[in-house]
């Protein structure tokens, strides 16, 4: 596999309300410093972790239009004709299928990794070992995804079953750049079916068979296996997208060609549009301490903590308080905690399992375990007319 | 009485740890609004309430130098000379004495009412009815203090215990303005002792006696008299306060003799200087729905409190919320709560008995049942090396 071959494309639209008030509609996820690598944001952790699977120039990040002035200047590094930009959120499917136009314009043979821009790897060479395998898979001519190996009986999670036999595919990578070779564990199977989120009792059967994988949306393929893919499963999706092709000019493609496709197309996942429809799909299954950092307190479990279970800015003021998350998001607050401390001081005394998260305009108090809650807020926020704050 | 002859002093110096971070040593407690009447703060809550007692110019306010321009900022109607500024804080003797100086300097038989600045009372015409009784007996030539009729064994105040049978004096009071005469219950009675704070069960005792009263720092006296029982008990801070009147020169006292006279005295209470050496004190019971405000705990019993027991600033949301304080005093939060709604949104989500208390530079959050520790907080940001945010 050449890396000249091989592109990533970072999903980094759409916006979340489960991070309030640190995620905001111009502010998503993605752009928030969460979880372990704290400062660093989500978006710039996924690009990190994709320097051994493909270079900058390679690098695609598709993003609304309302987010492409902040997540440029997050990716200060990438080119910026490798944005993509969405002028509509219309789910994963339209933006994919332009992901690969493009790539499929400048190399027939290339091959894509898509990411969501949002999650956590706790074991990043892992986690490239899979994508590696995947792109062996994918070079073979299918469809794959990476499965990950759960280790409890989510009930938040699609699921994968994946085959009792692994796929025939040669364990051992063309490498042309010497990057590491997948782990002889790392296998590949076929896809027998997605599931929709299970109950807890399904979810522990599926946990005890060993053939469930959780489905984190990380897709691997040729750009031209996708293109007959769409043409097979969406044929009206194939359609807007040829239209768009037949715009471009000069290898560019129009903005107003763009502005139409997406004016065109129907929102709809990638999952429901292709995935779920294709009969050779494959998976490689992979464990790299994968999180989707889905709440706060997933927040809280990623990050480091203290002795006593807090996971705090330097500088807090804790007088017996036992495993809370304390994020400190105002604007102005460097970096350094050395900085931030003379900036506000933020005490906790007596209190267990709580999340303040603190942000110029707002402050959310609320116990770790009610994190799902967070969207009650801004409901109550949208109904009141306070859309400032959402 | 006379409103010509009668003077109020209040006791505005001197600065707290218990209401951090809303407290500071520029910002102390009687600037700040707390209680049922906030917005308003605790100093001007005091000057309003002694509106029957005396006037404007009769009212006297002894502060520190670091604090008089936010003082006389917060009481720009009463006139600049009538501040009494401490320049050294040697707690209330020195400042009673000469507070008593002055009033003697103008008005050899006026009379004193001194009073802190940061208490509160819910029913402020009961209040005046005692001050006014006070008076009366002050009139007669003794010391008199008001006493707390307690509804709770209270182990964190002092106690004063009164005599059985009420002091033979005329309740009838000689106004010369019409003010309200003090209600026929209003009796006075001869201190027998003073007590320290009690344990527990002496509390209870306390209470069902019926013959011991709080002490709540409320003193009426006339001027004369109480240089004499200084004098007596207290001859070094009378004769240094001799030194003073001696450099008064055009009815003033410079500042370098005011300077010197604080250098010179010992820091000690009035109580112990010279009330509870006193042979003919006085007590007048009253039961004023008197606070100290001491905790942010007894900040929320007092304040306005929604159905479900929170009492917070108006645009605060609450989920599932119960018997929290929130206290917003960021600077630029206008005391309209509509527009203190635009700047910033305080969420709260299924927490119970809670206090979060914002500042511009702060934020503490804590259960109320902990208010007592708020000084360790301080006394951790003191030894931190964090003063600027005590």
């Amino acid at each position: 596999m050449n890396q000249s071959t091989t592109y990533a494309v970072i999903l980094a639209g759409g916006s979340g309300t489960r991070f309030w008030p640190a995620s905001r509609k111009s502010l998503p996820k993605q752009l928030l410093p969460l979880g372990p690598a704290a400062p660093q944001t989500l978006l710039r952790s996924t690009v990190e972790r994709l320097k051994g699977v493909t270079c900058k120039e390679n690098l695609l990040v598709a993003t609304g239009a309302h987010l492409v002035g902040a997540t440029r200047q997050e990716l200060s590094d990438i080119p910026e004709r490798n944005f993509l930009v969405e002028p509509l959120a219309k789910n994963t499917a339209p933006c994919i299928a332009w992901a690969a136009l493009e790539v499929a314009a400048k190399s027939p043979e290339g091959v894509l990794c898509v990411l969501p821009s949002d999650q956590h790897a706790a074991d990043p060479e892992a986690m490239e070992a899979a994508l590696q395998q995947a792109l062996l898979v994918a070079g073979t001519g299918r469809l794959c995804t990476i499965g990950i190996v759960p280790h409890r009986p989510e009930t938040g999670y699609g699921y994968i079953q994946k085959s009792a036999q692994p796929l025939p595919i040669d364990s051992k990578p063309s490498s042309s750049d010497g990057s590491a070779a997948p782990s002889q564990k790392t296998q590949a199977f076929s896809v027998e079916r997605f599931v929709e989120k299970p109950d807890l009792e399904r979810a522990k059967e599926y946990l005890q068979t060993g053939e469930f994988l959780w489905n984190a949306g990380i897709f691997v393929f040729r750009a031209k296996d996708m293109l007959e893919a769409i043409a097979r499963h969406a044929p009206e999706l194939f359609a807007s997208l040829m239209r768009l092709e037949a715009a471009r000019s000069s290898g560019q493609l129009p903005p107003d060609a763009i502005q139409r496709y997406f004016d065109d197309v129907e929102p709809i996942s990638i999952d429901y549009a292709v995935m779920e429809k294709q009969s050779d799909l494959a998976v490689v299954p992979a464990d790299f301490g994968w999180s989707d950092l889905g709440s706060w307190e997933s927040a809280w479990e990623l990050s480091p903590k203290d002795a006593r279970g807090n996971a705090s800015p330097q500088g807090t003021v804790l007088v017996e308080a036992e495993n809370n998350l304390v994020v400190d998001l105002r604007e102005g607050n460097s970096e350094s905690a050395e900085v931030a401390s003379k900036k506000k001081v933020i005490a906790l005394v007596g209190v267990e399992d709580l999340c303040v998260v603190e942000t110029d305009d707002a402050l959310l108090v609320m116990p770790r375990s009610r994190s799902q809650d967070v969207r009650e807020v801004v409901a109550t926020l949208k109904s009141s007319e306070r859309s400032e704050f959402i």
